[in-house]
This record gives structure tokens, C-alpha cells and sequence, in this order.
């Protein structure tokens, strides 16, 4: 299908409120415009000394939307929560670690007649700066396998930082 | 002067409006009440293998109130501005570093008339999770000498990360 096919349709899907499945049976998740200045939850990182640094390496800010904000505060994640996971790579100077580029950008957003296919969840990753690069495949094993598992709250692993 | 005397200074001159300075000349700051879901400026974190890491140790998280962060965009800080610097403990497993305990709290208010003394900004630090404690002794020295400096712009260090 040329990548104008899957335009239209997309776009035709939005216009009828319809669910536009990708490839990897995920229904399409917007790009979270304006996520920088909505709440931080918590950040961690990971430096070149741990295991992850090739995969995870850099820092890992979470950020909530008003309701997913709600959400971790009440433990119920309302419809139209959009949490988001910033990846930040981590320049070390002799054990300062400070922000350069970002590598990419998780989504997460509820809405459970849009997502039923995903739990009630939509996911995504774009990668780096980019808007329209879209790099998750297949949502069910790349992504709510693990976020189904025992230490998740309706698929959210992280908790908000007081 | 006992606690009490201070304690009704402080409140006949918010009161009254008039400033109430400390022993260190610094008129005073009101601690940042929900910080914690204003907008995410930037993150840095110092590791036991920088010389700072005893004085500075720890994630480093700034956060701006809707004026402070009209001012990182538009390089002028309005009137009302508050930065605040939330320091953590970062907790070290194999390089992997993730947060702990609270530190302290640095703030930053921009009154041009109540700060007047200190060049426009109120400063404060308050240690660990308490929200009276305060370790700002003698703003001048402590606060304003340092981001009085040439790569501050009115008194802020930090940029807005994109």
C-alpha cells in the first residue's frame, strides 16, 4: 500500500472517528504536542557503566497530561490520559551528567474504545525530534506484554516523585 | 527575638505589604507550593565520581511557574517568576541511577519592589522536605554574587530544554 493510501485512510479515519489500525494492530497515537510543559513524575538514568547504556542509555523524564497527572494521584488513570517517557542522552564530564539530544519520545494515551485492541492503551515511540517517525511495529509484543505484567498499575510502571 | 516576634513581624508585613528582611538582608520567600507540577526546565545529576558530589550530589531539577517559563521562552522575566531547583538523591545501582530522598529546595522569586535589595529576585533555600526550614543566611554572598555573573541572564542560569 503506497504511503498515500495509508494517508488518506488515516486521515479518513480521524475525520470518521473511526480506529485506524497500523500494522502492528495499534490504532494510531498523536504526537504529544506541547508535553514540555506538562508535569514531571520522575526521571532516572542510565550511564555507560550499566548494562542498558547501549539500549537505555541517557536520561528518562516522564511527563503526565492534567488527567494521567490526576491519575497517579488517585491510581485511576481517567480517558485522555497521555503520559510521556523523554529520552535525553547524558553528556558525562568526570561524573556530571547534564541534557544533549534527545533520542526519542514514548507515548502512552488511554481511551478505551480506541485502544481496545491494546487494553485501553494507545503506544508509540517517535523517534528523536521527530513528529511523523513512528518506530513502534507491533504494540501487543513491543510494548503491552510488558506493561501487563504484575508490577504496572493499568500498564503504568512509574509512580509520581512527591 | 523569640520565634513568635518573628513570626508576627513576618506576618504584620505581609499584612501590611512592607518586606520583612531576614538576618541576611533577603526579604522573605514564600515556600514554592506545587512546584511539583509546574513545567520541567532541565535535569542534570552529579555522581560520586565528580569532585562536587559532596557539596552538589544527586539529580538536579529545575521547574518554572507560568511566568518563569514565559520568561525562559522570551528571555525576559516577569514580575512573579519562580524558579525552583529540587535536589534528590540519586541512588546508584551498577550505574543505573534512579531517585531517592529530597534534599533541598532552591527558589527564586522575581518582585522587583519586594526584592529590591538583591537585585530584583528573592532567593531561599529550604532543606530537605521542609517547607519552613530555611538555610539562606546572607543572600548577597550566598545567592546573588554568583548568578549576578556573565552567564546568567537577569540572575538565571538555566535554559529552557526544547
Amino acid at each position: 500500500m503506497s504511503r498515500l493510501v495509508v494517508t488518506l485512510l488515516a486521515l479518513m479515519g480521524t475525520l470518521s472517528g473511526s480506529v485506524v489500525t497500523q500494522s502492528g494492530g495499534n490504532a494510531t497515537v498523536p504526537y504529544p504536542e506541547g508535553f514540555r510543559s506538562w508535569a514531571h513524575v520522575k526521571s532516572a538514568l542510565i550511564s555507560e557503566r550499566h548494562p542498558d547504556f547501549a539500549r537505555s542509555g541517557g536520561f528518562r523524564h516522564i511527563y503526565a497530561n492534567p488527567a494521567a497527572l490526576a491519575g497517579y494521584r488517585t491510581g485511576t488513570f481517567p480517558e485522555g490520559s497521555i503520559i510521556v517517557v523523554d529520552w535525553v542522552e547524558g553528556q558525562d564530564t568526570n561524573g556530571s551528567f547534564t541534557e544533549a539530544a534527545r533520542t526519542r519520545v514514548d507515548v502512552m494515551v488511554k481511551d478505551k474504545t480506541r485502544y481496545a485492541a491494546t487494553k485501553g492503551w494507545g503506544f508509540e515511540r517517535f523517534n528523536g525530534n521527530s513528529q511523523t517517525e513512528r518506530t513502534v511495529t507491533a504494540a501487543d509484543s513491543q510494548c503491552v506484554a510488558c506493561h501487563s505484567g504484575p508490577n504496572a498499575t493499568d500498564l503504568v510502571f512509574s509512580k509520581l516523585r512527591p
